[in-house]
């Protein structure tokens, strides 16, 4: 791809955002996104100077990895820097606190949830970096977020409720008889339904709190799994973002025709999502193909737990989970081999022609006799790993890793759409 | 050392806080320090446990040093792991998290600064980290405190003003004239010097913040500074984290006579210093001569921001500073060859006889002539390293790496002593 073809790409899905705002009538509100914008701008500037940099340090220490997707080139043994999210991670840190300083000086609760927050951010990112630099067990994977969400968790303190959208009132509640319907009453026997408010509200009471902790570790582990190509982890944790902006921009331009004012939460969102904008394209830069640098569980981690505490704090939960929705399909679909139900290769990433440098579906075999998932089929199989990028390339055809790359953040935009339709469309009320 | 004598005197720093703890009144209070207590010795046994772990993956990665007072022995060529003060660090977070838990439930603007105090702890913890692994040039070492110290600026809602002790008060407040003194005037132009209150408080207005981030600076770097004998770095933080519980539950103790109320800075200095002395406990126990692992930068950074941000949120920045008095006294006698008006050899840790196990001071060469310093001295000069630790074997001659180690403890420990009669006898008003 020509290199103004990249830029411009880079930048597109910024725009909406951008027209959005200036659609935005309240001028208070935006005077003070402009001061938050320049800062995000130095994040990215910064991002993108120290990442060179801070690659020799990681290189040094023998942070760094082949790439896959070169085999057969003279950069096949070439070591890749790892783990450059820090980079990210730590300029988002500091830009993040002192955007803080910026809005919440005043209010002691809006600082709390702010300072609680980049806390968990910032753990994460810590034990992401410990990860990449002691690769921990399979185990820790899932113990480092449920820790660093604790903060979160502590200085939670909104409702413990979900709202059910109109829409599926009808599982829950029936209009008809003015009773909770089969499935509404074993919920309510864990949860609380209010039946006063004829199915529209879910008291999860304490169980808020195990969902919360689960919509971490499921936010850092979802981005962690859907990885392996050039510039993929970076570029859908790009695009969810600028996602999660554009809904909320769209959510402060609706609320009021007038004055287009503002709530905590909205501003809440804005203030952590557009650093974490700035830097993780600062570090696409230099992530995309061909890759200079790898961006590591650290990166990963950040990422997911920076959506996570959006989701909580900006109370967007069920809104996000429609953001991760090629996550969701890639976990989902991967199953059978994560629990081992079929076999599953030590690595799962798509298979490299190397005279064509095209990219085809990589395989697994096994004897289907030990194997009941297969039972039906005869003789030994042979057949694509079950992951999304896999299912692409069978469905779309063997094509170059940049092309890939771009066809899975092309999904990921589609999905953004899919679930700008529900969320004000569908479900609006 | 027989092992008994080693574990008595571990702990015997902690008796006079025990027996302070018995003699406190306030039941209320005692209830919930025994919750604190039992966090607190999980955390210890967690970090016991984990330490020999971690330190296989530490190894794996190359994080790992020879010890220079093995020199001569058959251990001389083990590489011993690094920077396990992550252990220790990432334990102390999750204890202090649940402990804000059990206190901090209600009070938004406490748990603001609990949050945002561990957030800065959190911070340098990763960043001193990130200095073991990618050894990070000296600049960064300045630069690390200041970014991390920026939540804990950011939540500062306290008084910026500075007491001047009643016996101090003569040096800016003239009782005769009932003016101030020439330097008093002098500070005045600067800072402002509250008149009305004849010389008693210096409002620092935002130098007060200047003062805050320099404090964190200086505990993360002369705790770094003092070290390089094992057990020394673990063992100096721990005697002072002592030294503060002690001091904060006379504090309470002497408070009222009948009550024996607790005030909030004295709880947040608390609930904050005993997970720190449990971990620190836990750590010293594997850093111990002769050492199994190095605590590493981590660790320094992590004693360094938590005694910090206990000086400034529990209001107690001054008595801090007279409990580092040898890390002061070590810096300001390092400060020629720190700042190379003189020789500085690039390790100064004491010299090793091979034979008789003896540590002697370390000497460096130069030429008089090249030195301005030395110009009084004819020909070359071979002295001793400016550090604590050569004047100390100085002064008392070669010995055990072991006794040195507790010799410097004692030295902490008196300046303990120091501190609380500088404190307490002398300042008391």
């Amino acid at each position: 791809m020509a290199i103004w073809v990249k830029y411009s790409l880079a930048v597109l899905p910024l725009l909406p955002c951008l027209l959005l705002f200036l659609a935005i009538k309240n001028n208070e509100f935006k005077e003070k996104i402009y001061v938050l914008m320049i800062l995000s701008l130095i994040g990215y500037l910064l991002v993108d100077r120290l990442v060179p940099i801070i690659s020799q340090y990681t290189l040094k220490r023998g942070l760094c990895g082949k790439d896959l997707g070169k085999k057969g080139t003279i950069n096949e043994s070439v070591d890749v820097p790892e783990a450059l999210g820090i980079v990210s991670g730590i300029v988002f840190l500091v830009c993040a606190i002192l955007s803080s300083v910026v809005y919440f000086s005043n209010t002691s609760h809006q600082q709390m949830i702010f300072n609680s927050a980049l806390f968990s951010i910032c753990f994460m990112i810590f034990l992401g970096f410990t990860d990449d630099t002691l690769d921990l067990q399979w185990r820790y994977k899932l113990i480092l977020p449920l820790t660093a969400s604790i903060p979160l968790l502590t200085s939670y303190s909104g409702e413990t409720a979900v709202l059910i959208p109109a829409q599926l009132r009808f599982i829950l509640w029936n209009d008809s008889t003015k009773m909770l319907t089969t499935l509404g009453s074993v919920i309510d026997t864990i949860f609380t339904v209010d039946t006063n408010a004829e199915g529209k509200i879910i008291e999860l009471g304490p169980f808020f709190f195990l969902y919360m902790s689960l919509l971490s570790v499921f936010c850092t582990n979802s981005i962690n799994i859907l990885a392996g190509v050039n510039g993929l982890e970076c570029g859908q944790a790009y695009i969810i973002a600028v996602s999660i902006l554009f809904f909320k921009l769209y959510d402060i331009y609706i609320s009021s025709d007038h004055t287009n004012v503002c709530g905590d939460n909205q501003l809440f969102a804005i203030i952590m999502i557009l650093p974490f904008i700035a830097t993780s394209l600062g570090l696409l830069r230099h992530n995309w193909y061909p890759a200079k640098v790898f961006v590591g569980d650290t990166y990963c981690y950040f990422a997911g737990m920076t959506f996570a505490v959006i989701g909580i704090h900006g109370h967007f939960s069920k809104t996000l989970l429609l953001l991760f929705l090629p996550q969701i399909f890639n976990f989902l679909y991967s199953i059978p081999q994560l629990f081992k139900v079929i076999p599953c290769p030590r690595h799962r990433l798509p298979h490299i022609n190397v005279t064509t440098r095209l990219m085809s579906a990589s395989t697994f075999e096994c004897k289907a006799s030990d194997y009941q998932y297969f039972k039906s089929k005869r003789g030994d199989v042979s057949c694509p790993n079950y992951t999304l990028i896999c299912l692409i390339l069978q469905v779309f055809g063997p094509m170059y890793e940049e092309t890939l790359t771009t066809v899975l953040l092309g999904v990921q935009v589609t999905s953004t759409i899919i679930a700008f339709c529900i969320r004000y469309y569908l479900l609006h009320e």
